[in-house]
């Protein structure tokens, strides 16, 4: 292990670059332990490991990487990462273009998949928050359209755990989607509001055992679109009893997964 | 209704101190209309009240409000406004000391409120998730503990969709919070981990219908506090299927909340 104790440095330059994002090469920039594991986990390659000496201290995780591990002190960190109590670890991974493409998926349809399908979330964080539930209720498959922010943001990156480096998730526009579920022969649900004359109440909603399903969530402002909505098999609502009429994104995924879960693992 | 095309004029002044933070004169800043209308609901007094002439159209909100409103032009209110999307109306509103006083409220063993602890919540955007599913659910009570922003901090009113000025929230300390849940004979549940040796699984815990009982969450970092896992009546877990093994907190406490409702609303 190195140690790079000027800002002068190229390394350092560098990885200042990258932050200001005038320079890209290829990479994304990860902080923290949780997150690093998760990277590794998914098999993204790193490239260069920054650590503190006065912060870091997991080092059990970065023995294998000796040779590209660079110890820096925390004048340099400080400069460099945008949150200080990530563990005192800024990594350099190599982006890894996502493989995963729906027409290469296959899905039986006597499974009981539940996939994800996010279209034009524009809050890095909600994302981050959303793949962070996906994690937690494992959802097979997470699809992507019309992102409105870079995948490896670092707000998306933090939110949701580092997840967003090991879940299934393709990113697709909204035809092949479309032709995807219908040839694969999986339900469409969505979101609507109170007012949408088809829209069944979330707790009169069985969702079978059976069914290969996909759940789809639109975008902060507008909910799911029109599109969505006519080839939706089912709009389901979340009671409300306030007085405001919409719950933030997340939050309204994280009560239907977490009902979805609940029947098909709980319900007697 | 004047109008104010400098950026001179007094009251575009004071109001940028106030932004600045460098005025406070016991008042406070709302941004956009759904926000205005749930601080009039909730009995704020508004001071001056700028509209956007490029922007703003929904004039039946302000017509009582005449000899306060002052029409700004884009120019003014891009210089002032956080968000631009917020429906072109910047409110000044007299702050108002919460009045709601655990002492006062007395709460007869007999009813089924639903009461919310947030101790120590860091981030404004989730002590604001988390009043706006208070308001969805139409929890009874919110006690706020450990605050680490300010009350009306602008990303908490944005994101609680202004019910930061609708719901019964009292700020507490601990101890009083404890000898009023005790006096009271209310049930604590909180949240833990999988570990936690006495966590049960939140689709096998029963809340019944007839007991008061108060959920208690705690910061985004450190979870509930040992204060509260030691006086719990239950300490529940959310089953989770993955890698990481947590939730951001307002997604928990959607899933808590939510399931509490199916079971005293919708469970046959």
């Amino acid at each position: 292990m190195k140690k790079i104790y000027s800002i002068q440095n190229t390394k350092i330059k560098d990885l200042i670059k990258i932050y200001q994002k005038k320079k890209y090469m290829n990479t994304l920039l990860v902080e923290g332990i949780k997150e690093f594991e998760m990277a590794i986990k998914g098999n993204f390659l790193p490239i260069r490991i920054f650590i503190c000496d006065k912060i870091f201290h997991k080092y059990s995780i970065i023995q294998s990487f000796d040779s590209i591990t660079f110890m820096i002190n925390i004048k340099i960190f400080k400069k460099l990462a945008y949150r200080e109590n990530s563990g005192g670890i800024i990594t350099l991974f190599k982006e890894k273009k996502y493989i995963n493409q729906l027409k290469n998926i296959k899905i039986n349809k006597n499974n009981s998949y539940l996939i994800l399908i996010l279209d034009g979330i524009e809050k890095p964080g909600n994302i981050g928050a959303m793949l962070r539930i996906a994690d937690a209720a494992n959802i097979h498959i997470i699809i992507l359209c019309n992102m409105k922010t870079y995948m490896y943001n670092s707000n998306i990156i933090r939110c949701s755990l580092g997840s967003i480096f090991t879940r299934n998730i393709c990113l697709e526009k909204i035809e092949s989607i479309m032709d995807w579920l219908q040839k694969n022969k999986i339900k469409i649900i969505t979101t609507g509001f109170d007012k949408h004359k088809k829209a069944i109440n979330l707790y009169q909603t069985k969702f079978l055992h059976e069914n290969n399903i996909a759940i789809v969530f639109g975008s902060e402002n507008q909910g799911v679109s029109n599109i969505w909505l006519k080839k939706a098999n089912k709009i389901i609502t979340i009671p409300m009893f306030g007085n405001i009429d919409s719950l933030n994104v997340s939050n309204a995924m994280s009560i239907i997964i977490y009902e979805i879960i609940r029947q098909r693992n709980y319900a007697i």
